[in-house]
């Protein structure tokens, strides 16, 4: 009875059943989701998608912000279009959280969702009045829907992954459900209602990554997971048993799965706490070839050297076969295609010592300069070489190297980013769209989420 | 390349390219539509469903109807509000078409999308006024959009279905974004783009037949073809190879796909030409014995005999294997139940010598008459058996038996509806809920759809 046990657990989840490190890492995964949501929004597809919805008029009265928009008004969209409109921001730069586990970006479907509904709930409910969402019950829901996202995910990676879904957003649908059910204060047979209303939206396949529709899932999954708890709070009927039903989520998207034995944990093993944070907007696997190609540069600059490009021979990298599955594409044309390709990773690392969203425009990726050195870049798969880790070797036209391994790439759960690293990151993407005093204003509302009485009234703060 | 092959066919497609056989069987398939739409409104599932859209505010200026709405206004909500709406509603009565090869009820998803987006350009559209859709235009998109749908339900049909996708919505979405994507006159790039998103949203299993959720899957797959050909017009991107691509949906969600053969056959087999409509409002494997309890009812009735019930020793029947697979419920506690019950179907037939929506409500369901029949059939399977045919024996307790055999149940492909008939279908379920004379005035707008020069307007007429 799989779907009678996570809709129980999450019902009876309380506040004070969280753990510090749990509450912790709850906290810096929503500010760094929100960090990514402000960031985000200034890329193409959540300009589309808003233009697109504002033009046929897909909106009603406004009751949440849509977070990257530059204006001081706390309330533009209604919670449908909001939710949408931030999933998409916060994934579309490929800069948000990993479980890596599972590969699932668990925040920004759960996030997106909560924080919609939260900013109608603090002006207007169901009940009459506003209906205020408290710091602790924001975070209650909130950690609610990340481990149904991360045990669900762990019940059927990696053979629902391998065969092509996108797992952050057919999990993250059903974690959406889970979390709102949980702020709405639903029980049981109603949670499992809304468990199965998301489960039967299974959005996002794996054909769509370097194009718009990734980010797509995001925005999409958030939508489906909130209107599933809302519809099942008003007693619209699904499947008490979604998810095990012969004809259910379990038997229908996977070759395998353990919820039972997964859902047992729920409580006990925190899947939140191995949540790690990206240093660079791009698939994961590709990061400690990043680290190592920026360790290269930091150590010419420090000799006193410039790397121009015309000076390099060959890349060589030698690395976990994931790599090329995920991120083989050798010859990008867009920014976002870049953030697929280990080859433009590789050569931007070496080139500009950083890799930042601004080393994954359309302008960088069709750089001749960077075209130019992504074609000496060479890539040996090792199945002994861990995902998180890089061999990266680099010849000169001198016949001089540079090599570097690095043993746990930064961002990884071995090598976390620091508090700082974390309020860095926040205030580069975020003061790109809104400047910087906002920034330093908006990282202290959510850093503080967890204190609010009114979490509805955050967007007010910056 | 069938993503290509597919928007190539329908951006290519004219109303001059279609027979009349197709354009009748359009029409048919929409008056149909409309008539279980409005019929269906009053079923709880489009009416949660409103009433929760409407209570937290996902609904924008109004420019399309929802059609069983009591009320001669022509417009209430937005065009994916009322899209969402009519889907469920048209769906919910289980009373729609059905295009048996596939078991696609294709008219819900793609009508519900074209005619809320039809409404809205109307009144307005990107291009400034008004962008009013002719018949013509209307029936073509139509079509194009059930072809989609059908020839990519032959493709993956029964794999597909097999392991528990709910094929109408799966199918439907691309369908509708077919549909809409043409009615927008696209070029074939851009429909292709629309194809991508649509298809990256997977609505429906069949864990969910008998629950409102069931009902839920059309009005959502109608929102997704809609939303995804909308952002497509925008510039919005997916992939140009959706269908086919490794991890794209012919390869994510079934074991066997033909599609690149199947849509060969685009523009010379007219799928739509084996449509065909419900007489009962219930699962189509089960209506062959529903057929045969009347045909007895009749006869008995003739012979100024009634069925109560307590006369009746035993019910067997003798059926295709695929009738207990998808209508083996025995004890069914609500009327959405009821309609995947092939015992409760059997006993209603007998008893009422009807089997219309009334039959199939939660008072019937538990009816204890209706119960203590349906404890009495019994079913035997058997493969020599037609999905459209049964053999039907009622034993009655003076040991007199009576037995029919149904060769082709009517609403079968063999034994179609007559137009007199559809029009008696029609006009109880939309007299029902907006009376006889609008009932009347609907009907001949509807059947005149096109010969319209505004089907914007078709709902002011009534």
């Amino acid at each position: 009875m799989a779907t009678l046990a996570l809709a129980s657990w999450a019902t009876n989840l309380t506040y004070t059943n969280l753990p510090t490190p749990v509450l912790d890492a709850a906290v810096k995964s929503i500010y760094n989701w929100a960090g990514c949501a402000i960031g985000g929004f200034g890329q193409d597809a959540p300009q589309i998608a808003l233009n697109t919805s504002l033009a046929v008029g897909f909106n009603g009265p406004a009751t949440s912000s849509i977070l990257g928009l530059n204006s001081s008004s706390d309330a533009f969209a209604d919670a449908q279009l909001a939710a949408f409109i931030n999933g998409i921001a916060s994934h579309v730069d490929d800069y948000d959280d990993t479980h890596l586990a599972t590969v699932i970006h668990p925040s920004g479907v759960i996030a997106s969702a909560l924080f919609a509904i939260t900013e109608a709930r603090s002006q207007t409910s169901r009940d009459g009045g506003p209906n205020p969402v408290s710091g602790p019950d924001f975070l209650t829901a909130f950690i609610a829907g990340v481990e149904t996202s991360l045990h669900l995910g762990r019940s059927v990676f990696p053979e629902h992954y391998d065969v092509g879904w996108h797992i952050t957003s057919t999990t993250g649908s059903i974690g959406a459900a889970v979390a709102v059910s949980k702020l709405l204060g639903l029980d049981t047979e109603h949670t499992q209602q809304a468990i199965g209303i998301a489960s039967t939206q299974v959005v996002g396949m794996q054909a769509f990554f370097g194009s718009m529709t990734k980010a797509f899932h995001i925005g999409r999954a958030t939508q489906s997971g909130l209107l599933a708890a809302l519809l099942a709070r008003e007693g619209y009927t699904s499947s008490l048993t979604a998810l095990e039903d012969q004809y259910g989520w379990l038997h229908v998207v996977t070759t395998r799965e353990n919820a039972t034995a997964e859902f047992e944990q729920l409580g006990t093993v925190w899947e939140i706490e191995e949540n790690t944070f990206k240093p660079f907007p791009c698939g994961i696997v590709m990061h400690p070839a990043i680290d190592g190609a920026i360790q290269i540069y930091d150590e010419m600059v420090a000799l006193g050297k410039t790397v121009q490009g015309g000076e390099v021979e060959r890349i060589d990298l030698r690395m976990n076969p994931e790599v090329l599955v995920l991120t083989g594409q050798t010859d990008p044309q867009t920014g976002l295609a870049g953030k697929f390709s280990i080859y433009h990773a590789a050569a931007v690392g070496l080139l500009y010592g950083q890799a930042t969203p601004a080393q994954f425009t359309d302008a960088v990726v069709l750089n001749s300069t960077v075209v130019a050195l992504r074609k000496l870049v060479n890539v040996t798969t090792d199945a002994d070489v861990a995902e998180d880790a890089a061999h990266v070797n680099v010849t000169f036209s001198d016949g001089s190297t540079v090599n570097k391994y690095v043993e746990h790439a930064i961002g990884s759960l071995a090598n976390p980013l620091t508090v700082a690293e974390l309020k860095t990151k926040f205030m580069d993407q975020v003061t790109k769209q809104i400047g910087g005093a906002r920034a330093e204003k908006a990282y202290t509302a959510f850093t503080n989420i967890g204190n609010m009485t009114d979490v509805g009234t955050l967007r007010t703060l910056f």
